[in-house]
């Protein structure tokens, strides 16, 4: 496995370094980025990387992760190892020889609750108990501040404390405002939180589909989005081989990983979607959940009376599992196996704790589509799921549109959090218009940067080959920095206390012309760096006080600084702001001269 | 000349051809572009691409582009040709021998108002006479439509007819509500208008800096500026040859080109603010004038007891034009001559119909100086500068910020409208964060949305490398195309009644796997075309029922036919909502499960 190693991209960000904090209930060690500033104390920043960026990690994912939360499920108790399901033939496709992608190397026997326990945090949330999980993803949101600036925002209804304990988070997740995915078998989990009262997540989709894709490049897209900020990732990965890339991303994955679990299954079955069956399903339920999937996402609203909504539609169903199940519920006529089985879904959900992500199967695909009646009737059923889900201990949240002009994604919201009691809500998004592709990564931003203000709690990014293709490296990267910095702009608005930190030292920087520092504390150091030096390249230039958008004669910047000199020469900005106020009114406003 | 030539992009955009409509008032033509579709009418769209898109114009850009207003002009009468200003060696920073650019081939007398008349659109609005240029916009702004659907959207107190008419055009200019900028020496110009109860537009920065840029790179940036979307452009040159570029520019931009003219004054006096006198500023204000520069960034609004306000600022003063005349208030201790010369000023643009474009010298610069005392108090002093300019006549409308988080960015639409008595706002950006260097058209465009959807008329693009450096081709594309769509998500919300056509048409086009459709109803065909072709590059993969995103079984909108096709055959889609409607309740919710 030696020759993988090289394709996993490694080290620390530029003027960072990993710190970790410990924990005041739990023997924990939050890790965190450090990122230093010439003379300024370094600014400590959320960091969902996991050991990549570590300067010295022996990373090899032959090996994977260590193990996190073992410790912590062995003193929780309620939890048994045992053999765990076969791996069939079909759960790869079929793939053999050359063609099957290698299995694991190492096999750890599978955890599953005692008996018909929950071993979810939400059980133990409402038993008033505060896991290590709970206590980490306090810390974290935390980003090692001890105080919180003057509030500055607007929440709509969300309630961000200043700081975030322990019990808070308790409480958040008992309530069923937030979430912690975090299945019993992914042990190598750096555990983190979902919901409106904590910063606004970001999630990634990685996966292979009909055009291959190695195992090697799917763990390393994942790697790669968490390098630069993805808080989940969502391995969307369909064709052959799925199983066990699967185990490769997941043995190498600090981020709760997602799936849809009905595209395995539906390739278990040649692609027909006339003959899934429940069993068929359920099986690999258990399989995924084995595996140590943190969340599914479920289709089981899509139920068969609102098929027929979707007839006027611009562009019909345009969720891959909605559509699936559409066909599978026009086809048999009957209800979806989803729905009838969702009580039994939840059932083997509360024995690994896996989450679940309510799949908004009837999601519109256009702005003319956008908020009708389709979209609605399922957002209410997604709701009744989550009282039945909740009532089994199991962790919910909502997934969202899709295709929103701006003027309706404030419906979506309020709409969510009526009709599905503040589950976290999770959106795609939204696009909010159709007439950019190639830019969608933008297009979506603005809506979600929105719906994030708003109170969604995890934005599910877009890349720039949405609707054209498959997306690559780079394409990767650009739409996690994308809904990063939308992320950010709905924590800023929000009124999120520590938010405005990254702002103002960035900001200092610039105004100071601390150029590295500027690069350093920017989403993507790397780029801001290279775009620099196009036109400014040698080292000097780095001290230099303007750049080439105006030229040191026509820097309002260095300006500035004369300005202040200036001022402070003559007496002071302060006293002169007294003297100068409103002195000589020269004009006298000529009222109704325009009219 | 005719080495220059290949440098500049033509051609018309794939699958579309220019279409000119006729006047019913005036004799016009209005040039639009029509977008062939397959198995569907053409769609008309809005076209600020000139001749340059034409199939076979005759381009040379040594000649320049042909004379649309002289015939309008001559027949309103009330101008007068004049020597005018002779060029003086510092108008080009006295670049001489090979260091000059060479004066552009033709010299045209300047024009200018008799006497003391006003030659400006808001004086014939005034008069209650419709000038060609504003049947011209209203043809324009339709976009060949002869009726409009039914409604959808919040305006936020815009009032957008469903069709424009001339008279239309006429009172929104009699009431300062819109602009069109169009000085009489611009004859090349295609007149375009901005205001809130028209579409939202966009303007491109061009100009070069100290680092050195050519006279044929400028044009064809101008050029290319516009064949993404432009609808204006700003000539921010400085450094040497500035008035021969802009000679250039202006001869060959049939988009109203816009001017910093304290930028050329300031190179007049060596860089050396305190040396500005109100003479070397008047005497470029006619140099440009006779120009044909459509409209000029005054910053009168900075006033000498607001500087010291901006004391505790993160980031000063970040207006080049703010922070000039900071410096020179500040050294002189006087207010500034613009504001002392403000109605000299009027005097003059009145003369050659230059629109104000009152500059935000204030603007904030970090989103820690967003909405501040600095900021506001100069919007005030816009707001009594503009009925002065009203006044005499003149066009004006109104420059607004810069960096501004979410929850802040309506209140500058409210104080603008409050303040500044409905003159257009034109902002930047703004954008929404800080922390994303080398992302700042995607944090500004999230801002440009939604002030746009709020009411601003114009949106100044930010591109990829704002901060760090002057933008390439590639940026300038990448702007354009970032601000286009965030304008037309602005329109889509606003309701405005011809927006969606698009977005629909290209949905349509999406459902039918329509893929050319599909690219060349897109922004950026070019780009859309080649992402597809990364992972499907062949020509039969344009007539593919799915791309690489999901491959044929996974593709939702092939089974969105299926399911359609499905539904048909068993007896029709509605019959069958009835039929399943609300059928069979197999969860009765949980009430209170969550809780």
């Amino acid at each position: 496995m030696k020759d993988i190693l090289p394709t996993i991209t490694t080290g620390p960000l530029p003027a960072s370094r990993k710190i970790h904090l410990p924990g005041e209930i739990h023997d924990l060690s939050v890790p965190m980025r450090e990122i230093a500033i010439s003379g300024e104390t370094p600014l400590v920043v959320y960091d969902s990387s996991g050991p990549y960026t570590c300067s010295n990690a022996p990373i090899d994912i032959a090996t994977g992760l260590g193990d996190v939360r073992g410790g912590w499920l062995q003193a929780r108790g309620e939890i048994e190892a045992y053999d765990g399901r076969p791996v069939a033939a079909a759960d790869n496709g079929f793939a053999s020889g050359a063609h099957l992608t290698p299995a694991f190397p190492q096999r750890r026997r599978p955890l599953r609750a005692v008996g018909d326990r929950a071993v979810t945090q939400l059980a133990y949330a409402r038993a008033g108990i505060i896991t290590p999980e709970m206590e980490f993803v306090a810390i974290r949101e935390n980003e090692a501040r001890r105080a919180a600036p003057p509030r500055d925002g607007e929440a709509f209804g969300a309630e961000l404390p200043d700081l975030v304990t322990p019990e808070f988070v308790r409480a958040e997740i008992a309530a069923g405002r937030a979430i912690i995915p975090a299945n019993i078998n992914h042990r190598e989990l750096e555990p983190m939180i979902i919901g409106r009262n904590f910063k606004v997540k970001i999630n990634a989709n990685i996966g292979n589909s009909a055009v291959t894709s190695s195992m090697e490049e799917e763990v390393e897209k994942m790697v790669w989005a968490i390098r630069w900020g993805a808080d989940t990732v969502m391995d969307l990965s369909t064709g052959r081989n799925i199983h066990n890339i699967r185990d490769w991303i997941i043995r190498n994955a600090p981020v709760p990983i997602g799936t849809v679990p009905l595209y395995q299954a539906l390739e278990k079955v040649g692609g027909v979607a006339e003959d899934l069956t429940w069993e068929i399903f359920r099986d690999t339920l258990i399989e995924q959940a084995e595996q140590g999937v943190d969340y599914f996402t479920i289709h089981a609203g899509v139920r068969l009376h609102m098929i027929p909504m979707t007839a006027k539609r611009v562009t019909g169903i345009v969720s891959r599992g909605g559509s699936i199940m559409a066909k599978w519920c026009l086809h048999h006529h009957r209800e979806s196996f989803l729905y009838e089985h969702f009580e039994e879904i939840c059932e083997i959900c509360r024995r690994y704790d896996v989450s679940f992500s309510l799949g908004d199967g009837l999601r519109p695909g256009s702005i003319a589509d956008a908020n009708d009646e389709a979209q609605f009737a399922e957002l209410r059923t997604l709701g009744e799921l989550t009282r039945i889900a909740w009532a089994r201990d199991c962790q919910v949240m909502i997934e969202g549109p899709g295709h929103v002009p701006l003027h309706k994604i404030k419906a979506n919201m309020d709409e969510q959090l009526k009709h599905c009691h503040e589950a976290p809500f999770y959106t795609l998004g939204p696009l909010t218009t159709d007439i950019a592709p190639g830019y969608d990564h933008i297009t979506s931003a603005i809506g979600a940067a929105m719906i994030g203000w708003f109170g969604t709690a995890m934005l599910c990014y877009v890349t720039p080959k949405e609707h054209l293709g498959l997306p690559d490296r780079d394409d990767v990267k650009t739409g996690v920095i994308t809904y990063k910095l939308a992320a950010h702009a709905a924590d800023l608005a929000k009124g999120h206390p520590g938010a405005q930190r990254r702002d103002d030292a960035l900001s200092r920087a610039r105004f100071d012309f601390r150029w590295e520092d500027q690069f350093n504390l920017g989403l993507d150091p790397d780029t801001a760096r290279a775009m620099h030096d196009e036109t400014m390249p040698k080292e000097a230039h780095k001290l230099a006080h303007f750049c080439s958008m105006c030229g040191p004669k026509f820097c309002s910047m260095r300006i500035s600084h004369d300005i202040r000199a200036e001022a402070e020469k003559q007496q002071g900005m302060e006293t002169m702001a007294a003297k100068f106020r409103e002195g000589g009114a020269l004009y006298v406003p000529a009222e109704g001269a325009g009219q």
